[in-house]
């Protein structure tokens, strides 16, 4: 497995567990919150995965894209389809996703290596 | 029609006129590429404006809700997906989009009482 | 009452039923832990309330401001505490929480003439 | 002189002296740091201007966009350069940056209006 | 002490000479405010210094957080009290703040160890 | 020259080739307006850098940030101009923005150590 995948889903690991250790209950709700949202309900999973990576690359938050982009992946997003999500991102929010994209793609084809 | 649906599109569309009159071409072609980035590409209409309205939601920008949720119900958006739109929006851009929700939901209705 | 209280609080209370009315569960969760969250725990209400209108400040939400206004000065904040937490909120977020600082003060006299 | 823009600066300015009057003085040294940094420096006031209204339309404020525009319109900005400016904004802000664009150029044209 | 810590601590240090030595009048101002809005007012330094922390968690700076985490815990900031500002942050600023409260956790822990 | 100049225009180099490569056409239009809006119009290239680097500090971006110091630094900006802006930066945006400044002086440094 690549390796900046495998580090970046171990310390993601690593801290959701010594965060819900600390047994906040607002965050922890927040935490299984986040599962569910992004179950199948009305809109199928892979649309919502989508609008979970838009709303992450608007707002510019490195981590969540690439946790929005394996599950996209894992829910058969294609390339095409992730670029163009990708695209209205950088339209609606401006050039500055832009290093946000040039991060995501570089993360997909690491995500893609690992698949073949 | 809805008076506020109404003076909204007639304002936009006011100073969107204005706005190409000024002749400046950056702003001409963003203009262009608006309308071009919600067309049918790898991805349907549909999820093309659902992702232009959570964008649109976690920016907290009115404005740009109420268009797209003119474009989502015209390109066959239910209520509940749009709900279900916005619920990611809330949950990934957190309270703050909730008055943003309230006028989203305010607006829809009034589109909906339009449409009978 | 202040007639702009009034309007704030119905047209709030009105729409927050119409949203829960469309039986979203991840909205109807965050509307519960949005209760909850500023309940007495280890930091007093009264302290949770400035946390809550410091994060609504430097994001620029008015309506937030307002919502976390009247609960502040419920749970006794005085005006001098409510200035130092929009000063706070003015130095970290920058000129741009101005605006927002005007409507919080003016809304916050028209909170004062109320309890009187 | 214009409704809008009369009404804009007497609340303004009304509001300006009660923050002032509450005697706070982190906010006192902030609203005098306002006034000092868009002064003639290593750059030219009119320069400075253009910096203040790009900065207050990518973070999307429009009471700072308008109070930009009258000073930048004082310093002898032309439209030709304020829609310059505002097209850098569109640009690097994205599109959610169009409806500020829409009341930046109303509010310009009544300045222009008035000053004839 | 603490690798991280330490070098945090000292490339703030260093960067923030070299900052002031440009003598750029309004930086150095706003330097000076950020030492004087956090002293003992109205309210205590332990508020202050959640209200610091709170609003940059929502605002998603890290080394903002790292900073007031630092006074935080120096104030007398329990873990207990620091978890339920970052929960008031997660519930109002949204999932995308959670990366930062992976890291603030973090740091928090590295902050403990160095004190004992 | 500087390792870290080096690195980072590599990387945007052969990230951007990918991005281009994907041949999503909104992207590419949105890469081609960005060189077009920094060249000379009704304001000079100078005062457009400039324009991008504050509002790349507000955004609070540090590759844009360090795009625009490049680029600012070939079209003549010194030094004192470019802390100027960014003093700007720092009003408008917040203290937030700091910590960007702090790597914008870094980086600045090693443009003028570049260009001995």
């Amino acid at each position: 497995m690549s390796k900046k995948i495998q580090e970046f889903n171990e310390y993601r690991s690593k801290m959701n567990e010594k965060i819900l250790a600390t047994d906040n209950k607002v965050i922890k709700r927040i935490f299984n919150l986040d599962t569910n949202a992004f179950k199948e309900g009305h809109l199928p999973v892979k649309t919502k995965e989508l609008l979970g990576l838009v709303a992450s690359a608007v707002l510019r938050c490195d981590d969540c894209i690439q946790y929005h982009l394996e599950s996209a992946m894992e829910s058969g997003v294609s390339k095409e389809e992730m670029m163009e999500t990708m695209s209205i991102a950088n339209l609606v929010g401006g050039t500055i996703v832009i290093p946000h994209l040039r991060k995501a793609l570089e993360y997909w084809e690491l995500l893609e290596e690992e698949k073949q």
